[in-house]
Order: C-alpha cells, then sequence, then structure tokens
C-alpha cells in the first residue's frame, strides 16, 4: 500500500461518510471468510468497523483477506459503504456501514493468543476470566480487552480532570523526591541502596506527607501532586507494592475549605467523566455516629439501615448477655454517649429468615467479634418470637415503640462490654444484609460521606502506651489543647476520611503548625527528643521558620478508578501490576541480578530464594 | 482574631479596592518601625503588600508590630487605603495601596534565617547565592525566594499545559510501573531488593521505554506520561538521580507527525506559560549537516556563523597540515560527503583578536581534540596576514571569493584526517565565539531545532564489535533493511533528537514492530537469542502478537523548564534536588538504616561509609 497511515480510526464511520475513501488501521477482531466474501472486524481502541472483501476484489486481495487471524495487526484502504437494512447493526456505532477494502497490508501477524481478546461468557451468563497469572503474564493482550481499555482510559481522564479542577484553584503541581531518607514509623519502606555511599539507603515514600508540607513552609500555598507511593507491606486483596494518591495541601486554610475543595473536585471529576451529578455537599458523620449507626469509620450508605441503641433493654428482662453490653461501658458512654447494646431492625423480612439464614449472619457477627447474634421476630400478631423472644415477652408495645419496629420485622442484637466492638459486629451484619437483601438505592450509585471528629490517640494495649490514630502532624480540634496530657483518650483530631460505597477513599488532617504543639504530642506518644530529631528532624527545623497553618487530604486514584468502574480489584485499574505476590509475571520481576551490580552497591545477599 | 483566614492574598490588592475590610496571610518580608508607625511588607506566592500600623492604633497592635521579625507567619486584618502620591511604587503590583491593619495574629514565629529570601546583589549587581549545600540544607527557605518561585510555578503550568495540548489531541496519560525488571543495558539501574523474594531484586526504570512499546502492543495508540526515570550515574552537573520526562508513544505514525505533534507541544506551551511564539516550523537538519555546519548534533542555532569546508585549500599551498583533513579521510568523504578540513569565517573581527584571544580559541579547539586551530586574518587591503598566511599568499582571491572572507575577518581552520573530530573541534570554537562576541540573535530567544538522520550503528573500538547509537528498538531506514549486515556503518536510523539552544532536549525515534527484524539488530550487535531473550524477552514476545507501527519522543521535563528560565542547571526547577553527591543535606539521605530492616530484606552490607 502506498500510503498505509490510517485517515481515519475504527470508531467514527458513520452512514454520511459513505463514498469516501479511507485508510483504517487495527487489529483484527474476527474474521469470517464465506468464500469469495470475507469479512472482517476491524478494531482500535475507539471501536470496529466491519471490513468487506467482495466478489469483485482481486485473486491477491482475496488471499490476503484469506490469510487474516485474529489479531493480526493491518491496514486497510477501501470505500465506505452502506450496509443494506437487514445487515445494520444498531449494536455498533458504526453498525450502519461498511468499508469495501481495495487494499489490505499486514503490519505484522500474531501467534495463536493465549486467551481470548473478545468478551466469554458462560451460558449463565457470567463473564469467564482468564486467571489472573496469566492475564498478568500477558498483560498486553489483557489490557486489548474491551473493559481493561475502559478502565485505563477512565483513569486517563479522571487524572485529567483531577488537574484541570485544580489547576482552575490555583492550585500547583510540585513533584516531590521519590529517593527520601527511610524512618522506621508507620508501614515498612522500600529501599534503595546507594553506590556512591557504601551502607546507606534511599527511601522510596509512603507518600509526599513531610515533603508536602515542607511546601507549605515555602509557601506554596495549594499544592497537588498524582504522587507514587510505595509500602512494603504482606498482600492482601487490594494492596500493590506501588499505588498512586492525588495528594493535596493547602495553607491559611481551615476543615471546611480542604472538605469543600475535595468536594468540588469530585463532582467535577465525576460529571466531566461518567457525566454523573454528585450532591453539592456530602453528608458529614462523627466518628461516633459512623460507629454507631453504621457500626463502621467506612460506612455503606448506598442504603439506610441504621443500628439503634437498646439499652433500655437490659432493664426489661433477666437476659444476662445485655447487661453488660447496657452497664458495663461506662466510662465509654460517658464518652461516646452511647451503649454496647446494638440493635438493627430489618423491615418486613421476617417470614422470609429461617434459623440457617440467621445463623450465616450470627456467624458474620462473630468473625468480628461478637459473643454472639441475638435475635427475635415480630409476628403477624405484633408478638415477639424465636430467639431471645421469651425474655421479653410481654414487653413488645414497648420495645417496638422504642425502635420502631413493626409486625414481620426481624431484630437483630449485639451486646458488648466494649461498645466499639458490639458496634462494628452488628455493622458486619448490616453491610451483609445490605448484599444479600440489595438493599442499595439504585438512584445513589455512588454515596460519598465525610467521617470526622476522630479521636486522636488510641492506646496500644501491647506496647502500652498512647499512639496517634493517623500522624503525629495532625493537628488536635482546639477544644482538647488544655487536656493533651490529662486525658489523651478524650481528644478529637482535627482529622476526616472520605469515603465512598463503604470504602475509605481518602484520609486527611489540618497540622501541626506550632513547633511547641508537635513537641507535646512527641512527648505523649512515648517518643524521646532524639527519636524524633532523628525520623523529623528536618520538619520540626523547618517549622522554627514560621510555618503558616496548613492542612490536606490524599485521595487514593487506584481505588477512585476502581469505584467509578464498580470493579472489586484496583488490579483492574492499574496497566501493569504486580501479583498478591508482589511480582509481575511479564517481565518476571523481581530477579536476580548481577553480581557486579551487588558489588557496586556494596552488598551481599544472605538468602536467595529457589526458583 | 476572630477569623484570620486570608480573604484576599498579597497580589491582587489596587486602588479600587481601598475601603475595603480584608484580612491578608503570609510572611513578614521586611518590617520598618518608626516609633509608632510601623511598615510591614507582608508576602505571600502571590506579591506583597504593604501594612502599616499607624499612630492611632492601640498599644497591643503596636506592641505585636513592633515585635515582628522577618518571615514571621502571620494575619493581618485592617482597611485598604490609598497611598498618597509620593509614596506610590509603581514597580510594586500592590503599590498604589496598603493596608492599615485593625488587627494582627502572629500564627509563628521564626529564628533567624540561615540566609536573606530577599535578593542581595554584589556593587556590580551580581546577584549573590548562599552556597549550594546551605540552600539545599534548608531548601524550604531556599524556594521561599522570589527567582525559586517562579521556577517551581513555571514548572507545575509548562506540566499542565503539556497534559492540556497532549489531552486535546486524543492521547492517554497512562502510569507504568517503576519496579521493573533489571536488564544490564544502558546506564546503571537503581535496584529495590524484595522482602518477599529473598535475593531478587526490582528495578527502578531509566525510562519507561518498554511498557511504552507495550501499551502500544496493548493498541492505546496515544500515549503519554510525566515520568519519574532513574540512572545511578556518577554526578555531572546537570544530572539527577531521579529526573522527569515526558514520555510519548503513538501508533499508526510515522516520523513527520511524531515531529509535528511536538512542534505542536511546545508551541502550546511556550505561548500558553511565556506567551512567546514559536515558529510554526523548526528547522529540520541532518545529523551530518548539524556536525558539518555546526560540529554539534546540539548545535545552538541562536547564532548563523557556520562551518564551511575548506578541502580546496589543501592545493593551493604546501602547508601540509591542511593536506590530511583534505585527503585522508577518502571513506568518509564518500559516506559524508565532506572532508575535515573545516573552515570558520568570522566576520570583522580581525583587527579586534590579538594573538593573545586566538591562542584562547585554540586551547578551546585542542580540548576537543584538534591537533591545532590554524588561523589567518583579512587586512584592511585584502591581503592574508598573519598565523598561515605566507602559505596562502596571493591565493586571496580565489580562497576569500569560495568561503565568503572580506576585509577584517578572522579565518579559522581545523584540520584532522576524521571529519569529526575536525567538526567537533571547530563546533567548539564557533560555540566560544558565539558567547565571547555575544553573537545571539535577540529576536531568537528560543531557537529548536530538529537533528535526524542519525547513523545507526557504531563501532566501538575497545570491544570491537557494532552497537546501536540509540537503542536496539530503533527502526533502521527502510532504504537500509537490505544492507544491514553488509554494512552497517552505513546506516541511518528512524532517529530524531530536538535540541533548544544548544541542549538536547528530546530523543526519540520510530520502533522496530518486526521481530524478524529485531531479531537481525541484536544479532548484528552481538547479542545472543539467550542474552536477548533474558533482558528483553517479554517484548519480543508481544511484538509476535500484532504489534503496530509505532514511534516516540522523551522532552527532558527539568531541562526544558531550565531552559525556559535560562537557568544553567537544573536543581534550580526541581523542588527537592539532591547535591552532586546524590544527597540531599535536607533530611539527609541516603542514610544508614536499622539492622532489622537489613535482616528484612536479607541483605548484608559489605562496606559501611564512614561519617
Amino acid at each position: 500500500m502506498e500510503n498505509s497511515k490510517r485517515t481515519v480510526t475504527c470508531g467514527e464511520l458513520r452512514k454520511g461518510d459513505v463514498g469516501k475513501n479511507v485508510v483504517l488501521n487495527g487489529w483484527v477482531s474476527r474474521s469470517r471468510d464465506l468464500g469469495g466474501l470475507v469479512f472482517i472486524q476491524l478494531r482500535d481502541r475507539y471501536g470496529i468497523t466491519q471490513v468487506m472483501v467482495g466478489d469483485g476484489a482481486s485473486d491477491e486481495l482475496k488471499k490476503i483477506a484469506s490469510s487474516l487471524k485474529s489479531e493480526y495487526c493491518i491496514a486497510v484502504a477501501g470505500t465506505v459503504a452502506a450496509r443494506s437494512e437487514k445487515d445494520v447493526n444498531p449494536d455498533m456505532a458504526t453498525g450502519e456501514i461498511e468499508v469495501e477494502a481495495k487494499e489490505i497490508e499486514i503490519f505484522t501477524t500474531s501467534q495463536e493468543l493465549p486467551f481470548s481478546i473478545e468478551e466469554v461468557r458462560q451460558k449463565d451468563g457470567t463473564v469467564v476470566l482468564p486467571n489472573e497469572d496469566l492475564r498478568l503474564k500477558y498483560r498486553y493482550l489483557d489490557l486489548r480487552r474491551e473493559p481493561m481499555q475502559k478502565n485505563i482510559i477512565l483513569r486517563s481522564q479522571v487524572t485529567f480532570a483531577t488537574r484541570e479542577y485544580l489547576t482552575s484553584k490555583g492550585f500547583l503541581e510540585i513533584e516531590t523526591p521519590t529517593f527520601i531518607k527511610s524512618t522506621p514509623e508507620g508501614a515498612r519502606d522500600y529501599l534503595v541502596p546507594s553506590r556512591v555511599h557504601p551502607g546507606k539507603f534511599y527511601s522510596l515514600p509512603q507518600s509526599p506527607q513531610l515533603y508536602k508540607q515542607l511546601l507549605m513552609v515555602s509557601g506554596f500555598d495549594k499544592y497537588f501532586q498524582i504522587a507514587r507511593c510505595y509500602r512494603d507491606e504482606d498482600a492482601r486483596g487490594d494492596r500493590q507494592p506501588e499505588f498512586t494518591q492525588i495528594d493535596m495541601e493547602m495553607s491559611f486554610t481551615n476543615r471546611e475549605e480542604v472538605l469543600t475543595t475535595t468536594e468540588g473536585m469530585m463532582q467535577y471529576i465525576f460529571k466531566k467523566t461518567l457525566n454523573y451529578e454528585l450532591p453539592a455537599k456530602f453528608d458529614r458523620i462523627s466518628w461516633d455516629d459512623a460507629f454507631d449507626l453504621y457500626g463502621s469509620d467506612k460506612p455503606d450508605l448506598r442504603f439506610e439501615l441504621k443500628m439503634q441503641d437498646a439499652a433500655f433493654m437490659a432493664d426489661l428482662s433477666d437476659f444476662n448477655a445485655f447487661k453488660a453490653g447496657a452497664a458495663n461501658a461506662a466510662k465509654e458512654i460517658e464518652r461516646h454517649k452511647r451503649s454496647g447494646l446494638k440493635a438493627l431492625v430489618v423491615k418486613n423480612v421476617a417470614d422470609k429468615y429461617s434459623r440457617k439464614m440467621i445463623e450465616a449472619l450470627e456467624s458474620v457477627a462473630k468473625i468480628n467479634h461478637a459473643k454472639g447474634l441475638a435475635w427475635m421476630k415480630v409476628d403477624a400478631e405484633g408478638k415477639f418470637e424465636g430467639g431471645i423472644s421469651k425474655f421479653f415477652a410481654g414487653k413488645e408495645s414497648e420495645i417496638c415503640g422504642k425502635l420502631g419496629a413493626e409486625k414481620n420485622d426481624l431484630l437483630l442484637f449485639v451486646s458488648d462490654e466494649k461498645w466499639q466492638v458490639a458496634c462494628v459486629a452488628l455493622g458486619a451484619v448490616r453491610k451483609q444484609l445490605g448484599k444479600d437483601l440489595n438493599l442499595y438505592n439504585p438512584k445513589d450509585e455512588f454515596h460519598f460521606a465525610w467521617i470526622i471528629d476522630f479521636p486522636y490517640f488510641a492506646w496500644n494495649e501491647d506496647e502500652n502506651h498512647w499512639e496517634t490514630e493517623h500522624h503525629m502532624f495532625t493537628l488536635p480540634q482546639k477544644k482538647y489543647w488544655d487536656t493533651l496530657e490529662s486525658d489523651p483518650g478524650a481528644v478529637k483530631g482535627d482529622l476526616y476520611d472520605l469515603v465512598l460505597n463503604g470504602y475509605e477513599l481518602a484520609s486527611g488532617s489540618m497540622r501541626i503548625n506550632d513547633p511547641a504543639l508537635q513537641q507535646r504530642i512527641f512527648k505523649i506518644v512515648g517518643y524521646s527528643e532524639e527519636r524524633a530529631q532523628k525520623a523529623f528532624g528536618f520538619l520540626v527545623q523547618a517549622f522554627k521558620f514560621g510555618a503558616p497553618p496548613h492542612g490536606g487530604i490524599a485521595p487514593g486514584l487506584d481505588r477512585l478508578v476502581m469505584l467509578m468502574r464498580h470493579e472489586e480489584s484496583i488490579h483492574e485499574v492499574i496497566a501493569f501490576p504486580k501479583n498478591n505476590l508482589a511480582a509481575s509475571p511479564m517481565d518476571e520481576c523481581p530477579s536476580v541480578v548481577d553480581q557486579q551490580q551487588l558489588d557496586d552497591l556494596h552488598l551481599k545477599c544472605t538468602e536467595i530464594e529457589k526458583e
């Protein structure tokens, strides 16, 4: 072919283009040879166009057309023709036309594929995927599949929309170093040995936290970066050695501004890329309420079903299991204004729920550390039946009145000395019910919420000291500044999490900018001056030169795109992810390196994995 | 102060704002206490606003105002007032107004600074900077300086403009992994030891080359990424362990499209961020011409001054040094159509150039491997004088005619058996003359050009084999496909470099997509199948499934921004660079890590640097 460069993509030809001479480039998605007549579905990332090699074609062209196999990469020169009415394919954007080939050039051929690029479905309609390691080994082919194309394209659109929004709001994107100092805090660092400085190591950042705070000290006042981050953690479903976050920080700001900026960004992203309208304001739920009502600090709010406090029930019977939940949590009740006796009223399902189904729910509660799941039903006469009903016979009107229970409702209870244990366990049951009963509001595909007012400190039982729940640069809420040392457990932080559909999407906080306050935090969590100096000395030092009030947040990009595409793993939205052993079957990394490379780095391996 | 959050920035108040109540946040740039009257220059990244604490202020406010020192971070609430005519500062955007403070809140104080944030000039006007390591140690303060603020802000604007342009052209930004397989090719890799796989290592990418080519195999057809790259090289002025490139790749394309896309991108970036119009087309100069005319494959084209071939002069005299240059390069003459006897005619400077000044030029030539720098002048009568003039007496008219020399011109010559040696040496003299005589065209602040038609192979004298000049995935130009093996030295690659003001800004090429052609290249450069398989097996494998024709380029972001700001080091355009020992004086990395971290990674250090 004289000029085989495409003049149009495989997604753009329409009826109005009939008669045009075009060149298409792409991959043979399917090819049917009807003897003298060959139909080729030619694919690129923009779509599929049908190419026809007709009766009138030269023998040479027919020969080439007949030789085409799946995933050959070819050029087709030809003329756009209208399909006859019966051949129009309404499911295809280009379904009204086909291209009558005049010439075909095979750029490159293809071996037999390890798996199909086209969707494969079982008889019941479920999509069958090749196994994960095969997909990762041939990732370049896996990425040709339509869902992966959509995922990667959406990811690109999301990052660009993010940058558009933040840039329009005066944010600067500033690159921070990925070779930083290793600090033995938080998760495990990935290290990079230095050749120039024997025995010394760089660390790859778990986040740009310290550097973005330094940029605030430098006066860049609105920073963001779509930043690669690294954590050497043991594999769990959703973990990758490297991941990406939308890292943001602002000076001369307050919580309200960080929250509304983030809301504006999400609204813009969802509107621009999915044409989905998010609400103008996201719910704000205190950490206490999140646990109390949903049993989680990342509640799935696509369905209502709130937990209730049932402490009043402890006095209504001799049922001992309820006493502990209601009574033995005096200090927690004081702090959280709630008891450890929690109830769920599941509307109008009592007749559907067998003992076996309830046992399945109980096992969910128990996995989540409940001692058990108490239950009873309200029968057709409004009487309690089953489970613990005998303890509460005759109290129907008081209990149903207070809990808002009616005929045919199922009542579920968890009681625990510890308020949070009860909440988490019954919250897990709540989540399970959401799935089992498909309680999701179809108009609420993406439900964002802010969780605010987190506890600042947590008591580390094993090591017998206070720790910070988030990180040590978080600002304690001002009303607790006088009682940081005297009652650490009561302190709330100026902390906020953004949750979406039951996932934590972002974590952020206002930061400390006063070196003296910072030192008090170090002291409460048992950091010696020396240790604090060694780990964070340069940040503490920087704060001595006029640090502005500042705060920020860091939505996870991988998870955001995963949720936007309703995928279940971030593997699906990363072009070349690692498997659950942090390895890549495609390029076989990590791998053994040359002795010379180790010598250069002044290193010896003490152990070598067997192949 | 009840609400100390700013309502305006320090750069935006104008005469029309007089009378408004505002809150400013920023740093005290300067503060003058005139006894009862305090003037504060308050700075943020948007500008400086003068704050005045007047006679009528409360004692408390006066006390606070008097206590302010440089770089205190404060909030000021006050009223915008017009300055009296004599106090108007036309050099300041906010110079027509000042803010009469009603309240001042000190967010944080500042220690004494290690160096001034304001510009410091010597008496002769040259700017004095603190020493590099001090700047890097207190980088967060160094970044408060106005030139650094401008550099970092421009960098952010450049990256956004890049993304806007490429996105508008249908490019997708796709993140490629930074944990990849180490291949002992090219520069030295940085390694990341694996904890999960003892004795194995990830490598950090020197560029996303293989992965962007895989994305082409996947069908993403227009890819870019502003990508962090890593090279463990010994420090030279312009090197950083981590650097950033605008990585691009396209499928179903050709050289023309890659070049015009890159030109369009640069035009857009320069227009949007500097309001500078680049020409619609950049010069295209063959590699042969670049050396022949400018002595470099990254010529500085902001001034004309071309070298000329002076082979004809060898026959005009007995001057032996010219014979070699003209004659002994027969093969090169055949290949490059040029000789090794090169001349420069420097217009109208003969009377200004002393013997000593010419000796300085000769030393430049010699450092660049010339045996010497021959010279003569054309005197006021049109006769040759000085240097080698005695060999060419009486030939003035022929020589001046052919070289275009006139009265008072200085003629400089380098002659060498090797064409390229002569070109490089005289080209270095050319560059020096450009600086010495300030030959730069003031209307040509940024002069881009393409260098094309590079030699594909280079002969490695030490190891006695052919190597590729660029990388092994580059496409040889089609007309050489039949003679790859029989005459590798003649092969030109489908390669292109983008140069700007004498710097190489980008390197790119069309790539091989035919596995058989790829194998031929591996063979010519002496790669065994096993070695090629080990290093690039997954790419070669991928190409067996229908690889599209593709090509790309990768402009260096650090260098681009450096040149746009007329800086001399990329350190000036990176927020937190490493020093020339690949270390950061601020956070003291690289550093010794805990034994536990090494144990986790199954590593032992064979040597530890002394502090």
